[in-house]
């Protein structure tokens, strides 16, 4: 990728406290960093917002990423900043169409870092098909922050063939979980300071409106809730799911997807995989009758590869998850309390 | 404002990387916090996005906040963030409607204080009034943030009588300033680590949109560009404005409305006013002919009532900025180079 986008030559070699000043370094940084990698026509007239025509009604969702390290195996903050917007407003039925994108960088940031970021959002973009319209940068002392947070806010229009919302959930709806569960959260585990194992394992993060808006497209209705289980994992999200609706969900554990050292590597850890963060893989609730197809469907893409059906909405057990384990035992899964994997995202 | 909003029970004293870990102590912080107080519509559904229905085109603006101190004379790091990004979105000729919201904790942050800035956002968008839609928080290890950063998003929708275009500026377009400059830089820097002193300066953050409606509804397409001259100071802004267009800018310096308490701390401490940040006032380059109507208009706001027509855009000096002094001396205004007072927003 750097070969395509070589840095441009920059005063300094590593970001100060003057780029964060709205004054001359900022209009620099600006002028010969982002606004030229990301340039599109709305960009290009610097006011402070941008002005757009969305038609009809929009989705509209933020996330703040504090992921440490800034760099990981299989991606970057900036990839994963705008991957997992993208995917917020996916969730809704939406397609996304506009992000903004602001930045908190640490004093001392290396510009080639900055710059390694800024492409990776530049390809990042070109391949979820967005446009980074407006933005921010502030610049803070060194000890107040962590080399870089990025805030990404996006836009989209809602598909008129979407008809998401959790009021439309009832029993016998079935769950289904597009890819296999816990790979980002031990792709960051593996390279974190202190827990450093080798592994080839890659983070799953990617765009996934593509696939969300074939299925839109080809099963409407039938699809009735769609969430990305990232932080707190697949049980953190469930549970969300069956505290507001006051139904219950039933999973079985042999099905939900899982690569092989990936469940090493959790059980090894001690960490249970159900909580362990994803960022490429989503959850749809869907009517029964269509479930099959929708696996099929999503199974086209090859991020989705693994796509399976895990689990029932059921009446029994309101509010509450269980799994069912290979000698049909059955257990309660909670939502996370505490904290496995702090700034995984 | 805490009578009215007495803090809720939470189980913890300060934030901890739990509150951010997207499980229970999220959910618990969201609920009894967030959620509670905020509460609207479209934030009860709780998705990751917000879906919304705005007519026309629409306006979308950034910030993030990382103002040190928090709590500062005159207001706080909530309120701010609410009113910068209403500004911004207004500043397009839009009326601000929605905001996302979102928090980079540091682990140890006072309950208390988290409380007292959510409060604040909750006035603060009572008064400019725009909702908060959708949101997220995240939480990082002590040391690596400050007590709190905030972005909020804004999305407002385009006045039909706004036509604010920068490249509508021509020769003889008067240049108005909204009120009294270098109030919120001033009022900062009184209470920074180091250099304290002892004053009644308080910030002027407010939210302007109120005003620029009025002004768009009487006046129309003779108001040609609006920007409120926060980081980098009047001088900053006047400077890519006169970058942008390729025209010249000639202030008369006596015209320039400062309270005189700021001007003997500015003059004190050796900084230049031109530069200092201002949160509550905003710049309107207009049509001549319109320029006293414009300013009488903007005098029957409070916030506004030292609005004053400062100068003229003139074909010399292409791309620079000039005051003159009582004396008829100019001198050229240059963008301010390095940064006078960190992290001032």
């Amino acid at each position: 990728m750097h070969l395509q986008c070589p840095m441009p030559k920059f005063d300094f070699d590593i970001i100060t406290l003057g780029h964060g000043s709205g004054g001359l370094l900022t209009n620099k940084l600006l002028d010969t960093g982002v606004f030229d990698i990301l340039k599109n026509e709305t960009l290009d007239k610097r006011h402070d917002g941008a002005i757009l025509n969305v038609e009809g009604p929009i989705a509209f969702s933020t996330d703040s990423f504090v992921i440490s390290p800034t760099f990981f195996p299989g991606g970057d903050i900036g990839e994963l900043a705008v991957n997992g917007t993208v995917n917020d407003v996916a969730m809704c039925g939406a397609i996304p169409k506009y992000l903004s994108l602001s930045f908190i960088l640490e004093e001392g940031l290396p510009m080639t870092e900055f710059w390694d970021i800024l492409v990776s959002i530049k390809y990042a973009c070109e391949k979820a098909g967005v446009q980074v319209v407006t933005g921010d940068t502030k610049v803070v002392e060194r000890g107040s922050g962590d080399k870089i947070f990025i805030n990404t806010t996006g836009i989209g229009s809602m598909h008129p063939k979407a008809n998401i919302s959790i009021e439309r959930i009832q029993a016998g709806d079935k769950i289904i979980v597009s890819h296999q569960i816990a790979t980002h959260g031990m792709a960051i585990l593996s390279v974190r300071k202190g827990l450093e194992f080798e592994t080839t394992i890659q983070s799953d993060t990617t765009h996934l409106n593509d696939v969300v808006i074939s299925l839109v497209e080809h099963f409407g209705a039938d699809i009735k809730l769609l969430r990305d289980p990232t932080r707190g994992g697949l049980a953190s999200t469930l549970n969300e799911i069956a505290r507001d609706t006051q139904l219950g969900i039933s999973l079985d554990n042999e099905l939900i997807p899982i690569n092989s050292q990936v469940a090493a590597a959790c059980e090894i850890l001690g960490l249970d995989p159900l909580y362990t963060a994803n960022e490429g893989v989503f959850i749809a609730i869907v009517k029964p009758d269509s479930a099959d197809a929708i696996v099929a469907e999503m199974r086209q893409f090859e991020k989705c590869s693994h796509a399976a059906i895990i689990g029932t909405v059921t009446e029994d057990y309101a509010g509450k998850v269980l799994t069912t384990n290979a000698l049909g035992g059955k257990r309660v899964v909670s939502m996370q309390i505490g904290e496995q994997l702090p700034r995984i995202c």
